[in-house]
């Protein structure tokens, strides 16, 4: 079959503090610590077979392209990848993916062969400090389809049943093209649910929402402020096409940091009271938090998406006086599909909307230079 | 100015712990232990007047009959009031209301005259117990219009700037006479906004509810889960024409204790988990617990906002087992008048579509009467 | 080796809708409406053998009797055990133990041979709902040491690395066979710590705490109370030795409901306010809430740890008037095994101290008969 | 009576959006923006009368000089306090006070003549956005002694009934002259309390807690720690009297980060885990955030408590790879006079231990200046 390859030197950095067991399996703990030199190809590999009772093989029909695939093509000075996740390599890259079953375990009882699902790609141990606890997105030891093991920018993929979330319930409203695009769109959608439903305290109905960064995670956190019955909901981007999505997405209001007045437009949009709700989605924290800072309510929660590997100067006077708080989030586990697939089938939300190209896999390299120039909002990646 | 009045005899049960504030102001902080054989009529009283300067005084245009006010109709078998809340007596009932402001006090900056305006009645002292912890809710030493200072049944009342909550938004969206029936709704819809959002945790998008009893709150429910992004809402009600609004509110399944299989249909419609959230607004938890603990999903909360004097029968196991809450409620301070007017504004719900009744204040006492028939959904007065 | 083993009849109640899994695995999910007749001895069992590389066989050194053991002991009238919970048989129970680690592994570098660990015996699978949603105790599909697997009482078990909880930060403060003890109760200790900490919102330094039921559970919930600084600690049991272990774990009072006013007594106590945590442990919810109801603080926590099959009236308009709420919970995972081992070893509690009887493995049925009278705190078997 | 009062020239900055109410009154929103050139003296006032029902006159016994008041104090390079809090001039400073009760108004019945009292001296309105949401300490209306009228540094100070909070419960542990001192160190006790305690979630008995700054406000949240019985307990100060202080109030670590390595003393002292609670409370943060974002556990929570208006620069990637989250609080109200007198009363905690200075009220002046160079833990003054 034909996939989407990247390989890398293993050269971990001086005083990388290298474990035995990522020496061992070659998997990095923090890729950007050890990989060097990325190249890129799309490649014949092997199709995966099923061995065990609950593997899964799926047929991929539609798979994104994310920020964290462009960091494992774009590299710092000295060559190392900008991707500070674990990462095994050689890889086939992809984790925002969906297809149709092609083949089931023996014990595989979920799902059917044919049958359109989504995969949760995120593993969890169920057995560390971190899972015992609940945090099962920062479980250390899970595997990561598209970044541990070969995700899903490839004809097929090998995933377990309980990581098959159904589409079926898509079928009725929408052709079977948008359904596919809709099922890519579900992990990205779950990201942004986990973090502001799961990690942080939700929107209420009512409740006035900002959003910094238009790109999918943004945008997918417009859709679901307005789901979630927001009020005010208020974009900020620089460029015009992804203020343009972020209208469609709900918002009611749209704003240009190269023109606006941010804190200003925020201010008088939410009646003088500053947002409840604060969501940083552009990964430029030095930028967007003097003005986050300056837009909060009383009791206000940030929840912070967006990564940015540089420090974000925050005034915490500001959250002290308003008694705000900031919350980071990473990941999907936790809800986000189940919820970002029976949204799109009640048609509350449609994140196929902000879908802006649509690229063979032969082609795939070319799909991660065209999101490293960051004109599009999402383009995905067509086996 | 007409108003409709309550006056009831002082006689404390023997053995009530009546404390020296209550006997000397008259103002029993249970009333069901101290007021006996209520009479009401509709009486000449003397217009209220402004004297402090941040008094408002509101010409009423519209004012609901609650489940409360019939409890102050209701007596038990000696002759004393159902009402366990604080009352003082003699009191022009009506917390459910809403008008124009008439006139203002000197220091008034906030509403002018002429403007639209729902009345927040409780008040909470800011300097209790209660107050300092945020659970204003719970504050003993509060007035409250239409409990212990004259409501809303009448011509005019006296509010407190701070209480007046402008419903011009709304002006641009509907006529007039609408206005001020959405108006007198936005109490009850707050109440209901408090316990599932406030209270306990809020409903997110994608998660499913199951709202039992469909008098006024439980379709607040309906229509609150339903603008939050619920995925299914189920109503539970025992009569038809509830069962029909439930349905013209959002719940997209009514169910009928009588012939429906509760817990099947309610597994059924949520695809064999449960409900995150129910909502009990039926005032029978003798009668809906049973079905209640066998609907609850991992991690349900269960809001209590029906009042039932008589202990409710549960299955604790039940909500071990899923490690499920449950969440008591009552007030409707803490944001949920901005909320309601906002919705409405931006016609997310729409509570005046359960006006089923509409009586001239001359009729007051009828009014009460047919609420305590307990057939239609919410019976406004209009002065 | 020799094994405290439970055999029982495969007898499935007319009705109950077995699942394929359940009959294929001979593992009911609910014990009690499938097992019929148990029978108890102290069997020869061959001692269970390190065969996958994560695996520890562990040499137990002390096993508490727990009333989950002793409910798979007690039959209702129709022979079926009183046990709701999963259950494999035959079985070796026992799931509150410790010991010495025997073997391990290839894989395992977290324990070594001759380390003293407490095993935390629930399993979770980490990729069901319940878990991925962080609620590891809900898991449907986790295998459990005592329950579905051979348990602690016995000379010898399987577990497997991750459950292995090192006891060595105990050594320098107490003798071997206190540290033994100690790590006996690391189980039920943690059971309340997951209750009061982690499903419900804990207790702050200053709070007042009120607990219902003594026994092993009531007791934990006593000391972890006083160990998080609570102010007033009000224990209730109708025993008196249970009331005087109640007071040496650190209860301030400890009432006898048969003679204490016990609202009186806790309202006392706590200055009129009531008590802001209370912890049911008594397993007799329909004696208790009565008390419970009117013993609740402005947004007081109900923590429901007891196991009662039967529902408990609960006073619902109590929990509305004072924002409170009720939290049901069950199992260990969670944090609780390091919280409850570090605050032994800090000296800030003490668990053993319980121990009431000690009782050889040869005795091991008489060690479930003395339980079942329900006269000891913790009765301990010793291999 | 003798009273330490600031005097400022009423100056407000160009470009500050001055309210009609702050003009009026006199009253700064934030004292920065406004006030000039502050004098300092003692001076002769007229002694303050009971003339409202509910008043109470304490005579002051002890009343601490707090950070709050040194920046009123020192002044930025164009001459303004450093102060942004609300202020009105002239003013008798002094919010962390305590004494007896000298008069009361005709309706006051909590506290009587002669009674040892500590005043929560924050004012809340009741009738705000803020306060209605539960959010006191956020309240703008509210009138606070010591900022908008006068406070403690006094011989005299007017306070309300329900600002006293009692001290009696302290008498049999202690003599009348540390019963002031412990009175005086309520209030601080209470801001750390309702910034560990209520806006953000607490310490579990075994958590691992980590204090950046060992001021007063450092050293409560230390002891505060200790007494919910947390496990590790690591302060980190610069100078080598607060690290003492800090080991005294229950620090098991104290740092010192111009040789130690925080960061690798907190992993080692957390067994590699990082702190699940941090406390900033150095109000320096840009030295502080690069050691504390690297302490972080999973699901860690960061209390901002020291006040630092220059923004820090903070690593959000560490936030959200850690399920972290990070707090605002500023304020007393919520609970904590009530837990700080009762921790005294239990001898759970002693605050008076950090007291290393006492200036009579004469000297009042040279309090201030010692309390400014910083050298001292708590500085009281005494009437």
């Amino acid at each position: 079959m034909k996939a989407l390859v990247v390989e890398a030197e293993w050269a971990p950095r001086e005083g990388y503090p290298l474990t035995l067991r990522e020496r061992d399996q070659r998997r990095a703990i923090i890729g950007s610590q050890v990989w060097r030199h990325p190249t890129w190809q799309v490649a014949e590999r092997s199709t995966p077979e099923v061995t065990k009772p609950d593997e899964v093989l799926v047929r991929v029909r539609a798979c994104g392209v994310c920020g964290a695939d462009v960091h494992m093509w774009e590299t710092d000075p000295d060559g190392y990848l900008l991707l500070a996740y674990r990462t095994r390599m050689p890889l086939c890259i992809g984790h925002e993916f969906c297809g149709e079953v092609a083949e089931v375990g023996s014990a595989v009882s979920a799902v059917q062969v044919g049958e359109a699902v989504a995969i949760e790609g995120m593993g969890c141990c169920g057995r560390c400090r971190a899972c015992k606890r609940g945090l099962v997105n920062c479980c250390p030891d899970g595997e990561d389809l598209g970044f541990t093991r070969d995700g899903g920018a490839a004809e097929y993929v090998l995933a377990r049943e309980a990581q098959c979330c159904s589409l079926e319930s898509l079928r009725d409203r929408c052709s079977e093209e948008k359904l596919f695009e809709i099922g890519a769109m579900i992990e990205p959608t779950s990201v942004v649910y986990h973090g502001m439903f799961v990690r942080a305290e939700g929107v209420r109905p009512g409740d006035d929402v900002a959003v910094f960064g238009c790109g999918p995670i943004g945008l997918a956190a417009v859709a679901l402020a307005r789901a979630a019955g927001a009020a005010a909901v208020i974009a900020v981007d620089t460029q015009a096409e992804r203020r343009d999505l972020a209208r469609s997405c709900g918002a009611g209001l749209a704003l240009d940091p190269a023109v606006d007045d941010i804190v200003g437009e925020v201010m008088h949009a939410t009646r003088g009271r500053g947002a409840g709700t604060i969501v940083e989605a552009s990964g430029a924290g030095r930028a967007v938090f003097p003005h986050i800072d300056r837009c909060l309510d009383f009791g206000a929660q940030v929840v912070v998406l967006g990564v940015d590997p540089r420090p974000a100067p925050i005034d915490l006077v500001a959250y002290q006086a308003k008694a705000a708080r900031i919350y980071g989030s990473l990941g999907h586990l936790g809800g986000g599909f189940d919820a970002a697939i029976d949204l799109h089938a009640r048609g509350l939300i449609d994140m196929s909307a902000i879908v802006t190209g649509r690229v063979a896999l032969e082609d795939g390299v070319a799909a991660i230079e065209r999101t490293a120039r960051r004109v599009d909002a999402k383009v995905l990646i067509i086996p």
